[in-house]
């Protein structure tokens, strides 16, 4: 079988396992006090260029998301975000469970628009009766978001001008951060993305580590006692040198970047092989996310010979179906998957 | 000024406040075990023709929807509900401080349709990975909507045998339930309602008492210790009289449809003469509340005259406002409304 | 039978129902923005002294403390309470159910002591662990206490300066806060009261209303959108009128105080019987509260003529059973019960 | 500096980090449902010969226990613990984020004990306000406890019995149970705890895993939906290898004996030499914590040479510290310390 489900099918970056055989035996203080991880937020806050920013190593992305956002709002403040948005749909509600509401826009490709996120906010506190409603206390968006696009430069400033305007914090999801950042479309850098952001995350789990995310907090501007409100969602990593020597490895000598660019340049020979054959694309994703409208047939036949994501069902019988390439795909995997279609 | 807001700007009807006087001195239990509660219980399951249910008095429509929707779901559960429902928009985000998510679907005139719930159910389940997203784990309408329309019964029933297909409870938001049996579009009975719904309010605040909402399980079928849940949420009054006795009063003498009569007459006064008078209506409502498109000029006009609700804006220059007639608005009143208008 | 189970088993002060009669046709907007509210809150802050102050009327007293404390608390708070205290025991989790841990210290008598108060927040700030930990972030005491117990000038002076030593507020629960100012033993004005607390509610609903608290933030220093939080908690009534009627005519001419009285002085006459017979007082309350020992034999006989509160079991043949006088309990209740005795 | 500290200091067993390589090419599906978890589910559900046993692998002890609580408590039930048990000090609240009250009773040396649960019990069904509480949903014990303590078979089986007769699941806390099995004072295997328990936690992150719970619900008892549960409290790893592998690894060859053995045997060594030098211990730990008293002066002398916890401060110039052996401590390791001290 062929494997394009997911962008984190194989284990770690062989790098990150050499480091974490090497350092194995030192004796390190947990909860991420460690030189590891102090070493990991340096390289990371220097990457952002962000010197005063705060960096915090969590395990997961449903993971980080609920904690960074419950950290950061009131309990009367809920989330703005994507209908599509990873916290809208995928993560069995982890944002409820901890007592905010999202408060859903409607999305274009996976995005939302500066635009209507200014009617949002404008209709809200018109609103006589806003008071009964729940206040819009942060902005998340994804990016790439679930669909693989991107946020052009020019969208992300806008998006960025209307949170402060308002005084909303903004908050990346970056769980393919990477992905994005390789990107030939891309217009954004890390730096950039740190300057018109509040928090964002740089995900390692579907970039080439085992586990970890790491959340920056691009202006001194963590949640009071953050350390805490990660302890009480149980997302305070015992042994936090898992996530420090590995972020340490991803942030030396750009691996982070190098191996994103592997995933976007064997998508990139993907898209041009399908392309040819004439398959038909659901979205045009710029990143290493693949979407085609595959015929119930069609679907059939490629179950025999690949390994793909169901994304959903449209019409009587077609199915949107994902197939993702990654830090460790191998150019032979998709010469493979190309000639056996 | 002539006041048509909402239909909680009086107190009580008269005969609830002679009861509560004439019952005053007697010394009863606490927390809704008193003889008057009781009774009252019994009369509503009268009315409703439904032996086997079960009924609980809470003090407020936004507090009864949370205890109701909490105690119903399990955590890994949300409610379906319209994007113009009460929990979706109005409640503070109180469901979500529950910990449930409000799954929402989209709404013609306030309604939700049996035919978009089927599909967002079957498309749910058919997705491979719906154990990553909330489980629809009950629905709930208003009747009255939020828009003062109606389900007809064969909108209702067709819902009802969704729910049923699906093994989810079907909840039904009364808040101004007497104002929905008073109408005359309306082809549901209360005993009708009981028969379709897993569990329903009865709407006393909006409907003559001064607080108050009685929560119909319709067939033995409440939460295990619901008291202890209603307790949790705030919700259990230790005068438990004050409801029992306002809602012994409303359910005798059938004085809650009589008085939700009243509403209803003046309503048709009021569009009648409004229609004449050839104002745009918003929305054709068969209920008490008067949807109306006012110019800015019109509405600053209205302002000196008459105390209204904003709706919402539509375009540049025109606003949504509604009318509400209610069990104490008197004829009179209307008359004088429309003749300075 | 005799009945002495509480101190909300009538309806409410005759005052009260005739202000809510009086009013009742008036046309007032909702939500507690109308005047008679206005007026109550008024009287209110001047009773305190407190010109500063802030005050919201809250419907019964466990959603007064679940919604007052959440509002006070970041998520990575608790509130120190003793372990008798109402939020420890009989609210049903109310506090938890919002996400925040109850911390306890012992009680004597049903209070706190500020020795042991300074230990705990001595201890926890020293522990080089407590960020794993449950934050102190303000301190809960009842007063009356469930015992009928009072703090005094002192105690209460005491554990006001460790709070402002460690910037935690201080909260007092009034449930039964007329019973308190009235007792012979109390040397606590109302307005040293808002002195020593950031927050405190004085109860209605046990002393004369037929429900509502008013909580009373004394120096402007209500939580930001504290009407939505209320909201969120299911707590914002529509007729807010029906509070406002009610605290207005409790503050009219010292009634709350007056009535308050006479719960005391029926309590001081029960005693003294009880005393004379020499039953076995569990606790030496100065409130309206009475705790008796009784044999089960003798609780048997009781049961008979006598309505009371169960309030626990000691040992193997002895019970502790509550009497409770209130605002409405007649002189010649005491003596009938006292002859039957 | 002589490390003892914790017993989570160094990475993983070397024959883990083998594996973690060995099988890191391997595209696996993700979220645990990868061959390595199945394998390794298989091999736990062996060792405790519970066929009809179900296994979840999550990441961290906080995660797993607020997770598993949550997932087996009505939304008015609380769980019994220890005062000293991790879930009531040391979790930062987590279990009350989740919505749930832990329920104390005394311990002593760390341990809840059946008497006490029993009288507990029967007290709050022989309270007739027992409705207005939380309920008893589940009792919590750690073992070893946080004192490194045991229960012997006769204790946990009586407190089994009692769970069984008031029908309340039973959930024991594994950090270190590799640590328990191996004392020479334990008198349970891992089958009989899994006979006496409904649920119970095999700690990997304290016992030679980079991180990794398993937790056993022994008796097809896991609550409905449980791996949605697990991800809506962001417990649940994209990358399940990562945990598959590990405790494959740990149940091959009785791998978990073996280097719990290793602590053990270490621990025995250091209090014998310690005993030997005349220290005075807290408590008489059987497994791989020890609890030594020291006087300030020589805790300072202490800190020059060795990396140790501080436990608590008793007493004006006395602090209990804390040493631990692990799977990781080498005998000259410990021979070392004993030279120095």
């Amino acid at each position: 079988m062929l494997y394009f489900e997911n962008d984190y099918s194989e284990g770690a970056h062989e790098e990150i396992l050499r480091n974490l055989m090497e350092t194995n035996d030192e004796k390190l203080p947990g909860y991420g006090t460690d030189f590891f991880c102090e070493r990991a937020k340096k390289k990371i806050l220097k990457a952002c260029e962000c010197p005063d920013g705060e960096v915090y190593f969590l395990v997961g992305g449903t993971q980080t998301n609920a904690t960074v956002i419950d950290g950061m709002l009131q309990q009367y403040e809920g989330v703005v975000a994507a209908g599509s948005g990873h916290i809208s749909v995928h993560e069995a509600g982890a944002i409820e469970a901890s007592g905010h509401k999202v408060l859903t826009l409607s999305q274009i490709d996976g995005k939302i628009h500066a635009e209507e996120l200014r009617t949002y906010l404008e209709t809200y506190f018109a609103d006589e009766n806003h008071e009964h409603m729940v206040f819009p206390g942060m902005v998340y968006l994804s990016h790439p978001t679930e669909y693989g696009t991107l946020y052009s430069k020019k969208e992300l400033t806008d998006i960025s001008g209307i949170c402060r305007e308002y005084n909303l914090p903004l908050y990346l999801d970056g769980a393919r951060l990477g992905y994005g950042l390789a990107s030939e479309e891309n217009d954004l850098s890390l730096p950039e993305i740190a300057s018109l952001c509040d928090v964002f995350y740089i995900g390692g789990t579907k970039v080439g580590a085992l586990c970890g995310e790491a959340v920056v907090f691009t202006k001194n501007n963590a949640p009071r006692h953050f350390m805490t409100i990660v302890k009480q969602h149980g997302a305070l990593l015992a042994k936090g040198r898992l996530l420090g020597v590995q972020f340490d490895t991803l942030f030396t000598d750009e691996l982070y970047l190098k191996i994103s660019k592997n995933a976007i340049e064997t998508a990139e020979m993907l898209k041009k092989g399908l392309r040819e054959k004439e398959y038909e694309f659901y979205i045009d994703s710029p990143t290493n996310q693949i979407f085609l409208v595959l015929s119930d047939r069609e679907m059939e036949e490629w179950k025999k010979k690949v390994v793909f994501s169901f994304w959903e069902k449209i019409g009587e019988n077609q199915t949107v179906i994902r197939l993702a390439t990654s830090w460790a795909t191998k150019k032979k995997d998709v010469e493979e998957l190309l000639s056996v279609l």
